[in-house]
């Protein structure tokens, strides 16, 4: 059994680790970390986790937790994860951080958009981003995973095809997200109570979204060519999923069916990536509590345009449920182990 | 007081123009009709529409109700419309029509996109569009009026100010919009039940909703060149609510001061247009049951690109609201009668 | 013109105070206060109450602000309100008190259930209970109003016919409520944040919610008995509403004809009190926004149990709009003054 | 492999069934049928079904499937339903049927509810009420279960405890009950669509519900004499859960602790019971999705009032995991195989 240990399971992110986890039969959690709750049980935190009413949180203390797993989930805030991830890392554990803290392989971005300094520049050398889709034998080999963004996920799923056949022009792509309440994390916030959201819907951070350069640097290394996107984030009166619209020119003379036939096969192997038959588009509620990207299609011929609409689940493919297929990847585990479950319809 | 009767007063719209014009001081709604609610009371549909306690449904019989009123209100499905707005026009009376029917001024592409003929082109000649922001000295002496669609009255006040202004390169436009649910209308269909929408969210007719072509129209004549622009309608999980996001590329240098004062200059004198604060977006939840369009404004720099947010009730400043508005215009009332209550919030 | 102030103004039962005000012909705010947002203009907080542009929140400072206004409205949280009142009242202004402070006529049980001491025993025994329903002339000489909370309006509002006419067997009798989570406060709380909320459902403070003693003092009251209740409050997830359910076995031969003319007898000269017809039930939604209360009526023969169902909006008349009834009442205004409007719907 | 068939698959309940039984690792669904969407396959109208991408509907022919399986689920509508069992059952097929046409032991009480006629009455002598907290032992060697209804598990399993320890006065039971819309069905209908519940909540079938005499039947059966409810359902906006409400007064002197342990005891070995610690109370959002009917306690000793709180999910232990885990018990397979994920939070 490979014990592992969630660095801040007290938010959303970390109580879905612990779910997934939950269901994994080659995986044993030893503990979890929260500083503001550390001496309370998950059950308290979670109810619904009722299978770990033997694991009480702990303060984070770096030193003491080192010897008790192998493979450390780090859930912390961005600018916190920097240090502990760093420290076990180089005390060889293995670890996958869900923080955006070693996404960016250029420090100076990160250091722009996150407005903190990044103190580990050999570590983050280190780290391999974590979307398997892309990186799926740096991952078997990674020590140090990067687990991507929830935005970018769903993002460069949907132009990964494109950019690699080189069929999409670049200078104006428009990238329109709309994400479920739980992306902004378990807080005390008058912004995400319930009667300021519900009924409600709004964009935020036009423009100026941290996830931008992680969308940005994979795009652009998928291309191979520096692009740069317009990406609108919305939030979405709903608990969980993001649905991703997409719009770029095509470059090139297509038909509709060598689109479709290009997104098949791009991910013909993909056990988590479903290309959706042309004219059906995705619903969040069909992959809600799944590890699952849905990709609809459109080329609107009026406008010779590509319209690709992706459909993830924020917690699972765009957080923990990735972490976990990382974890499974790396570790040498059957890929989809303890993510197999099927959506809650309705 | 002017004599108003409702030509489908049964689904939303029509409800929506009840309830509105219970406040309106100078109107009385003498009749209203429903084929499969004949017989019923208004109360017996909507019991929150006590004030009409005395008023029953009855069927459309055109030559019966014409001496009822002076003006008619329309909110009958597309297609259906047709005739008995002819009708009511061709026999002096005033008629606004929140149908789709006469929003089209080629019947060749109203044909094409809504699969009907259009059988009074000399009645659709007379039409004025309702938008009153760009047509109020047309409205004032309309006879006809085609109450603009839901979508296209968010996309047009988005683009107006910059398509006079020349400021925006027309030939990659997006507009990404997101409507609650009252937009489908009140009907016994699976795909509207609760348990199917509910914490779900979706793209829908992408590159193929019937007001791409209405959009399209009112650009076309504001910039003064045939314009086509990318569309797509998402269904979110409220009542009440379209946020429309637009992109477009930026053709000219200019400040992010210049753009808004260009917005602010442009609706100065409109009642129901509220030109955000740079950085502010707008919120569906904050004009909910109101007339307002919020705009809210981001010039990104990073990729040149113009990104306008618009925020209407689809029910009043998408249909009902709107039809009073153009009404108010049209009889010489004050153009707020009946229009100036404040949002519900939360 | 009335000048009134509202002190506690950042909340939903203040800002609902301001959006009801801004339709009374009568009446002027001249200001109101807030120590969290002082500085901040009301729009701020609500984008919605754009005709409050120019005002201002202020601390709460009662020398300062005594002379602004005729009449004070005091929305500040329970215990706070206390001194404030008493010190607007000593100096002969109006008050109508929104707070629990002065609903329980005996300081001990206030003391009891609130655990704070009362400190103003002789300016407690000139309030009055503002439900109009019961109290009208003794508000209309009122200085002091305490106006009702939210549960026991809808409760009162339900056994106030069958207590007066001695119908029903007090000795076991259950009301089992449900809210809105507005009723909750506009706070920053985990607790009700959307994602822990929504898709939610649960009883909370089971058999000790502090608003038992008030229902049990005017249930008492009326019935000239003393009357203990089961009260168990519910958390709904939607924004506003309360819907309460009310069991009592039935102590005397009677008809449904003979119960529902005993409720239409008893609210027949009231304005915002609505008895259904027989077997019709009252929905949250029916009545959003406005000063109803809707009595739905039930008696179950098998049981020999009377079930009455009220529904009420727990911001308008479980707060801001029967506090301003109440001022129309005190002021001599038309009782249904700025509180015609009709519910949103959908 | 155990082969079954689903017999209604088109409704949450079946789709539920398929949910579950994909988990299953001795179990093969063989067919499933839908008079409407024959020749559609589970994905057409379950997209988050993927797994039975090779199922199609295929029309209820009982004589051509008869030998397609050695059990067969029944999810059709009531009154449908007893043919097609009693066919089953002749035929020496094990059946668990989730309509109400077997839950009432007396053919009449069927009849007078139900409003039509009962034709096999042998085969209702045969079925065994499928809870398994009650009839495990009948349910080992039954060949026909009728599956619990979704209010009447909740009320009883939150009754059992004391009516068995003759705790409670049976003179005045109240069963307050809400639960979410997919307990409706799936179904086109204006009263189930997304405008008509969003916002909103009420009572309905207010002492009339079908549901009233098979709790009735069941709290009788324990206590060995007759008991009457009193039974109020109400529509509660979010997709699934059921939270019931029980008010009963107190017989005898009895402790919380004496209380609690009576509950602790007679559940101690459910695995779908959760008797919770005293002063936490059941929220429905906590067991979405899983088999657990979580019971909180309140003795109100005020009142001399025992309050009882249950949540289930409807469509799992109110419906499809109930029969699921009656299958498990019946083959001998474990019973919690199946039936163990954690629920979705948030």
């Amino acid at each position: 059994m490979l014990k592992v240990f969630i660095c801040g399971g007290s938010g959303y992110t970390g109580g879905e680790l612990l779910r997934i986890l939950s269901n994994h039969p080659e995986v044993i959690v030893t503990g979890v970390t929260s500083e503001r709750s550390a001496g309370k049980s998950v059950k308290d935190l979670f109810p619904s986790l009722y299978k770990y009413s033997n694991l009480v949180y702990e303060p984070l203390r770096i030193e003491k937790i080192l010897t008790k797993a192998d493979l450390f989930f780090m859930a912390l805030p961005h600018g916190e994860s920097q240090k502990a991830v760093d420290f076990f890392f180089k005390h060889g554990k293995k670890v996958i951080d869900l923080s955006a803290d070693y996404r960016l392989r250029d420090a100076k971005i990160y250091e722009k958009w996150y407005k903190v300094p990044h103190r580990f520049h050999a570590t983050l050398k280190k780290a391999v981003y974590g979307l398997p889709e892309i990186y799926r034998n740096k991952i078997k080999k990674a020590k140090l995973i990067a687990n991507p963004g929830c935005y970018p996920t769903g993002a460069i799923l949907g132009l990964l095809p494109v950019l690699k056949n080189n069929l999409i022009n670049i200078s104006f792509i428009v990238i329109d997200s709309k994400s479920g309440i739980s992306g902004a994390g378990r807080k005390a916030d008058v912004s995400v109570s319930y009667c300021e959201v519900n009924e409600g819907f709004k964009a935020y951070a036009v423009g100026t979204h941290r996830h931008t350069p992680e969308i940005e640097q994979e795009l652009s290394l998928l291309y191979g060519r520096d692009i740069t996107v317009n990406f609108t984030p919305h939030l979405l009166p709903v608990d969980r999923g993001i649905l991703t619209t997409i719009y770029a020119p095509i470059a090139k003379k297509v038909t509709v069916n060598e689109i479709v036939k290009m997104y098949k096969e791009a991910y013909k192997r993909e056990p988590f990536v479903k290309v959706l038959e042309y004219g059906i588009y995705p619903n969040i509620k069909n992959i809600r509590g799944t590890n699952f990207c849905e990709i609809g299609l459109k080329v609107n011929e009026r406008t010779n345009t590509l319209i690709v609409i992706t459909s993830i689940d924020n917690l699972v493919k765009g957080a923990s449920g990735q972490a976990v297929h990382n974890m499974n990847i790396m570790m040498g585990f059957g890929e989809k182990t303890a993510l197999e479950t099927l959506a809650l319809f309705p």
